[in-house]
């Protein structure tokens, strides 16, 4: 076995910029700066035009440069600007290039250079603490990193992204829930280089506190109290911001699981993980097939919804509509989402079973309330469902019923039917689309036949069916 | 429909006991007193000989009566002594009537004299707080409800104690858990007479206390404190004892829905229930079969136990078998117990369905807890039934794995066959049984034919079916 520290040296070598690919992109980045000062100068537009992100940090990693230009205004500036006359002078700016204009919470310009991604966004020029907009921060991240990175540190900041994508768990947009490129710096930097990050990880808890810049020493349950989450960093540019505000538990803890896993057995797979498992829809099937579980899916067309708001409807729904099916009796063991963030989006069910005992137990009023207990004898002395009582059970009312939905998926093309499912826990701009685009349940192995029309659903689908990380060795 | 006042009156005229069946009563009664005075005379035994209980006070019911004479004996004389001579003294008295020695907490002799029973009942002659045995409260007991029972109230009491035998709640021995006669007396004489009684009821929740005598005035949540049970009714003999401990809390509510349900209904079903639907075999097993549920049957031999340890043993592996079942993935909607109090006990399990889908979600522990992480996964990722995992769902680790007893028939058996079922949840009294005389498990409509076997099953099975009380109107 390898140890850990070679196994780093060969991967940073695979990660590292070359200076050819190095000199390409900071060529591109000055070019299409040096166009904006002289678009903006033109315009009688005072602005700072500065590159920040991972490249002005020189941390990147090869084959995935990101160019992020900064705008920097004066606060006199309307935010209005920024939506409208700004995006005109960058899109001027970027003309021969393929764009695309991104509203998040901020608008921004993004275009495809010669095949690299190149953002424009506009931010105010302000002092920390007197932030004026979401962006605003950036500048001086930039500058706090860049200030304490050596040519050692880059390296390990590299590794650091690299395990973090390798496991899934780079980004901190809605879909991934993980930790940013600015969280693995500060990781990186609080903990000296990359295996000591992942050492510092294996003491991590629910509710542990990260103060590089020392805000809250002596008072971290201050720090816990406000920020309530449980994976908090404290901001060295922000005391008031939790910059791990975006890492979900499930990715926090399969950070510090992925980061033992590491340590005890380094491996390659961790930053280059192998594809996974067959993924053609026959071999799909039959894995459905075999499996002993129930899968149902719900296959809906979505459209102008930007990923982070699609996801955060998609997130919503799942656990809307298992809360729907568990309230109806049925055993949801898995639920997740896929999407192609263009137009077609999955919610995938996995249950013990899609059908139900025909009899359920419904517990009703404690018998002492009259007004209660008289509704509900008046209901079930005379429901023709009824299939025994109604009887005393310590001190309620209790009969068993006939099931009114013992099969999952009639239930839920009944409760997606109605106004797109809103009432059955579908988030409302979701339901906005089934309704007015329609829905497919499709369930156990039919559903592997969405490989085909669905690109990338495939990788996705046998990835769900594993459910094994594909970092995780078996053991001897 | 006739008043509830006109009612009673109908029905008391039913359950009082005739001059004729009074003298007969009374009168043997007299005749084994005096048998008894005399042999503890020759003995040279210093003791008084009581009638108490209801005859004594004149609140039982025509065709029940139950004599009960108590030797009270001072102090000095040891217990052994009841348990030895006294038993011997005894039945000299009962010569030539058929015997029983009853041991509950305490020695006794039971027989049958010309059909009426009679208890012959041992205590001591202390003042009130001193007891030395449990029956010495009885003539303190007596003597209460005697002084402050006049001839109206006798009546009320009879209909009260007809009322709570009619809806199967009226006795303090464990296999009911209801109220006892005396119980009944204090409420009638607490609340001015019967139907006073069921309308106080109808105000009663979880924590009511009745204190007659006034011991705990102003100080509730002391008594409270003090008897932490759901119903207490002070004994005004004894501000130490709650008078209504033996009463469980579904009896309690029971007892609670029928007052509301007669005041709003009166009928005599309360006092002279119908019997239950029909009771053979082949009606029951289509009942059985038409019911959409699973029933699932243990039959037990058993012998030496008293009624109050039989049930107290059949209770708790009701509910300790409840508990496997339900551990083990199975839903179980009602569970009950039969026994003839001889030699056969059936405990009765109602379940959704005896069949569980084959694979199951296993919660892991936590991914910080380093050890306990290692062998969940040094366990499940080389587990032959593992079908999906280990994952990380929130903050632990999770696997679906196989089932391993999808079938509850083979389950319950399984377990019972180790050790009488001792591990999963039988008793240990009735384990020994089980593991001396073996059992027999049976399912669906089978349970039907224990019928043909068992006296008295057929109309308990035939209940159990309904679940809904005799006593309760279907709403128009």
């Amino acid at each position: 076995m390898t140890s850990a520290e070679e196994l780093c040296r060969e991967v940073l070598k695979r990660i590292t910029p070359t200076e050819e690919e190095r000199k390409h992109v900071l060529g591109l980045a000055e070019d299409l700066m040096a166009r904006l000062r002289a678009i903006l100068a033109e315009e009688g537009l005072e602005a700072e035009v500065r590159l920040e992100g991972s490249l002005a940090k020189d941390t990147w990693l090869s084959g995935e440069a990101d160019v992020d230009i900064f705008v920097r205004f004066r606060p006199e500036v309307p935010r209005k600007f920024f939506k409208t006359r700004f995006l005109e002078l960058a899109r001027q700016a970027a003309e021969g290039y393929e764009q695309v204009e991104r509203y998040a919470e901020h608008p921004y310009l993004e275009c495809l250079a010669n095949g690299v991604r190149v953002n424009i966004v506009p931010c105010y020029a302000v002092a920390p603490g007197e932030w004026l907009s979401a962006t605003d921060r950036t500048p001086y991240h930039t500058d706090y990193v860049r200030s304490r990175l050596d040519e050692r540190l880059k390296g390990e900041v590299r590794l650091m992204k690299k395990f973090m994508k390798g496991i899934g768990a780079y980004g901190a947009e809605l879909r991934v829930g993980g930790f940013s490129g600015y969280l693995c710096e500060l990781l990186v930097l609080y903990y000296g280089g990359f295996l000591g990050a992942l050492k510092g990880a294996l003491r991590w808890r629910k509710g542990t506190v990260i103060d590089p810049a020392g805000y809250y020493e002596g008072r971290e349950e201050e720090a816990r109290e406000l920020f309530r989450h449980h994976l908090i960093v404290v901001d060295p540019v922000d005391a008031a911001r939790n910059a791990a505000a975006s890492v979900r538990l499930d990715k926090m803890a399969a950070f510090v699981a992925a980061a033992r896993e590491f340590l005890a057995r380094p491996s390659e797979v961790f930053f280059f993980p192998s594809g996974p498992g067959p993924t053609g829809a026959e071999e799909l099937a039959a894995q459905i097939r075999a499996r002993g579980t129930s899968l149902l899916a719900v296959h809906v067309r979505v459209s102008g919804l930007v990923p982070d708001v699609l996801w955060g409807q998609l997130y919503r729904s799942l656990r809307g509509l298992r809360g729907m099916l568990r309230g109806e009796g049925f055993t949801v063991l898995r639920a997740s989402a896929w999407s192609d963030e263009r137009e077609n989006c999955v919610l995938l069910f996995e249950l013990e079973s899609l059908r139900l005992p025909p009899v359920m137990k419904h517990v009703g009023p404690p018998i002492w309330v009259e007004e209660h207990s008289e509704r509900f004898l008046a209901k079930h002395t005379v429901n023709p469902d009824l299939i025994c009582g109604p009887y005393v059970e310590g001190d309620r009312w209790v009969v068993l019923v006939k099931r009114k939905w013992p099969d999952a998926v009639g239930l839920l093309k009944a409760r997606l039917a109605d106004r797109g499912g809103r009432n059955a826990g579908v988030a409302p701009l979701l339901a906005d689309q089934v309704e007015a685009r329609g829905f497919r349940v499709i369930e156990g192995e039919g559903i592997a036949g969405l490989c085909r029309e669905l690109e990338g659903f495939g990788e996705w689908l046998a990835d769900f069916l594993a459910g094994r990380p594909r970092w995780l060795a078996r053991r001897a």
